[in-house]
């Protein structure tokens, strides 16, 4: 029994043959009309990809018909420990350590109990230009979500 | 010999008071001219605060001598697993773990190698008003920095 | 300084005294109109409770000002791996571990990628009596929230 | 010597064949006349398939005569850390963290010290339509276990 | 607010007092005609006490009216990492690591899939004389529970 | 180089050769002269087997040249955290948690400081019928072991 | 209700008062007639001290009553992860990582399969004068064990 | 590209030819004219082999010209944690949970602040005849090394 | 689809071959005018290399096209647990515990509150002789970054 | 019985006490004559302090006989892990990810087989004024150790 490819053999693949043909994540993003953090998560596994945008990066990306396949899965999500110690990767945690229980309270105080959806979300990344050296500007952007138990006793 | 507050008894005696005297972190944020979620990190033992800025805070606070200098010290910066995991900060580490490697690989693309400063860095909270729900913007803004090691034999 | 209580020294003070004076959770949540669960959850910390609740419930049990205040309180979620281990709540994420990967597979089948909420949530526990013996019910009831993710490009 | 399959493997395999020929997991479970939420996890590994049921997966799916004999046996239960962490399965695991020591004391407010059974048990996922957004409606249904230990003294 | 004990407290209490005034633990179980691991294991705080044995035993140790509630809650079971670590205690874990898996496959030989209840459940600790150095003999002898699934088909 | 098997190899070959044959565990401890468990766990790679005994094994089990070699090495023991957390395997562990320290008190109070032995040891598996459902009982059966330092000061 | 001391305290108050009157562990171990490091292993609380002894040391550091009675209990053994990544400490669990597997080996050749028994043991720490640099010299000694299984069918 | 052999994959050749053949580590020492613990920790891939002790091995385990090259190698050094709970490894880990603090102690005591060195170190393994059965001895030898800080304001 | 090398599996074949063909670190260092940490660093794949430099190492090391591009891709850095726990790797890490809040404290007290860039940094190793034994200099250098948060209060 | 003061207590003190009074790391490394990385580290508990130079810093720091007791004891070393995540002392430890393998394989190319003793061995913290931005100049300095095994066979 041959044994299927995985999300991160296919993710894998396409950041080498994305580096082997020198083509850009704007690029693959243009072509399938997506955001650019969606566009990266999705090949890399994070998200299912529609059957028809599937296929444009196939084209341009030369996978093959099982990989085609897997990329339409729905994903079980996550990068693990590893990649979480990535510098790159790593700067964002450590922000959280030093400003999340900041950035709760401030959710608290204006929303009331509560989070920010990770679901109904989306992200962006862009750079600004800066005199004292260009800035990295990262946009979490999620829905609120209030606590909202229906009690019965409230219901009547 | 008695023993010294910590960072942290500080920070839960400031939520507490806060809490039974009803008292916003913006009211304290505008007190001492600060950025709100700068005031609320540094008030939780994330940064140190000025000592003009403490003697604002004590005295909204109730904040005795010992806390006054307390609060100016340098900290040992970090949240610990316990509130990594409550659900309001754990949804963005979750955002990270199926995002980061998109965030990455496209810092690299616009930038080259190399990450967003964490420490030269500011970040906001927001409420964007929408018809489908109000939203929680969340701005991570910190400059870039790339792998810059100046080798000898280029120096020449 | 006198260093608060947390809302963990709370919830030992209530189940101690509730243990004591021989009041059930039962009828806790029936003095504030509440479902079971929910009192339980806020009682040992895990919600915050509205004040004029708090007011009851400090009466029944003979809490003083400060519990008082820190019941009100936005809580830091969490019971941590101790209680993890506890075999009657081992149990439940057992059954994630046997279960858990085709609650996924049968929720992306019928409503599409996403998850159920935590948040726009709620439990019940109940009993259903069956020869083979009595049976534990318990019904996780959470908003489907679908990987809404609006496209730029599709916006337009 | 030839490395036999896996469960992991077979599921894996499963998996991916189920998304190539859209059959959906429904179709599987009504075909070998079964609980979606069993079929699932006993098609994933977390069961052992009697002969006669896996005769009808195997054609459906095309298995070959060693999974045949793979999903009969006796598993190795659990999916491990990197399931746990999945979005999806995630919420389940964050509302027992937040609920759990309610639905505990409950259980034991109303049954005595004992347990739900994860064994003599069983789960179903349904959608309950609501105006204010559709909802996974999740039932752990087991048996309640109580500390039961015969003592020699009680016995004569 | 006073902190009240934890059943942990009154473990070390217990077991402090009977090491001071000479009292066995066989002594204990006896005046309340209790198995002594089922009277040992309570009294560190597994198991909740029945009231009218609790007042044996805080007369024989010298226990207040709060180790009296304390004895009668229910617990949130298990010892930790740091006891499990206890040569003692640990030979029982390692015999686990190296015969396991033995027991688990004659148990599936033997009674079909399925567990030993850990909670329709009991333990025994007895000395066997023998030529080659006495042995500690260790029985568990719990209920066989074999995972039955009702299905909606087969109930029809 | 041709990679050797591990004993990890073999033993899955073991369970799934067998489980194609349906050659039970009981029909191949006979066939050694062993107990059931020491054979199970020695087929899982837990124990040495000796060489006669390997060459019955070998020919009802179709084992090549190579994996007779490796059952007969000294193995490296242990089963590792996923098989630990087996829902069968894991009640054992739960059994040691709520009872272990109970254990170790009765144990020195019996027989002094010291530990039961994991390697002068036998376990065995037995159904014993029970009107309320019958029981697993399994014995632990090890050699009593006490600090025994011979002081040098004790010699003379 | 009076929190007992801990073998863990007691052990803090002896290195203390050791180091405050500058008595050495060598004056200890003489004083009970002792080799040291049992002594000194009792003393920090991995051994019950006999009572004849506890005076002899109680009177040499001043310990109260209730440390007398602590130091006869039979201890939870073990030292933790902080004590381990002591460097002086840490050097022989690094060996370990060295030379364990060899070790294992060479017991395994000379001996068969078993293990050196850590109950049955002791151990000298000496000091060997040598030209380039005088050696710590720590000797392990502990009766082997082999894997004593008297299986039944070997009985008759 | 041809994935290169690890030590790990010739410690596992070595191990395995060495019991097909029936040669003992024993008589590998001897070959090279080396101590055996220092020999089966280099050929278990802890040290690097210099060149003609290398063929000597090679010829007798039939060692091909790659496994010859990873023998000469620096290795990255460690065991890993299965490894360490291998009961017969697991004792010496053991013995220091409950003897490490006590060897430093005397270590202390002896020397002054400082450790054993584990680079500048031999170990021996031995029997010795013992009446009460024959003790397996383990002698650690390693340099001592004190805290050496040439302070800058002590040199002039 | 063939499953691309990792970056890891290049790093192996440069070993290898470096300890095969007996080239040196400081040859291919020179061989591309770079540093010798930043070329090692960058070829065991904590950095990309530019095309032209790795022309130059493919040739000396025989790497094929395919671990061409792979050494010019952007890295997911770090080593990971087993790489830390290597004598000679974790000295450092050690002697960070006992001097890492000493170097922080200094670094506070010289340059205010901040940190020392790991990415816009460098690293030599020297030796420096020394009539005690030679010693190993090991030189961290990197910018000064200080806590920059541009208030808004305080631009205007 | 008193408990006594931990290493840990003193270290808190003397950071407060600094703080309050206003006086320099650099300060007390003066009055004391010693390296600042010494006295600081020493300070902070990870080393003991001779009496004469503890009495210098008592009467600085206002420290009680109690506290001059502790500071002269040898410590057991360490800082934990959430002294490893503050940022200042993180970037250190990222750097050994990143670098840590180049150094390793630098000190064997020019040193041979062995390690950079953390015993024998100093760190100072220096400011290296730059145009781009003043760099921190940490500077590790140990003794070269090789793995030094005097094999019997060699001594003869």
């Amino acid at each position: 029994m041959h044994k299927p490819l995985t999300k991160q053999d296919v993710a894998e693949q396409i950041r080498f043959t994305r580096a082997r043909k020198g083509i850009s994540w704007q690029q693959l993003a243009e072509a399938i009309h997506r955001d650019p953090v969606w566009t990266v998560a999705a090949l890399l596994g994070q998200h299912p990809v529609p059957e028809s945008e599937v296929a444009v990066i196939a084209e341009l990306l030369e996978l093959d018909a099982e990989a085609v396949v897997v990329l339409q899965m729905e994903p079980y999500r996550g990068n693990g420990e590893s990649v979480r110690s990535d510098p790159t990767i790593y700067r964002f945690h450590e922000a959280l350590e030093v400003y999340g229980s900041a950035i709760k309270e401030l959710i608290h105080e204006e929303f009331g109990d509560g989070i920010m959806s990770a679901i109904n979300f989306q992200v962006s990344v862009q750079r600004r230009t800066d005199p004292g050296g260009d800035r990295v500007v990262v946009v979490f952007d999620g829905k609120f979500l209030d606590y909202a138990w229906k009690h019965a006793a409230q219901e009547g």
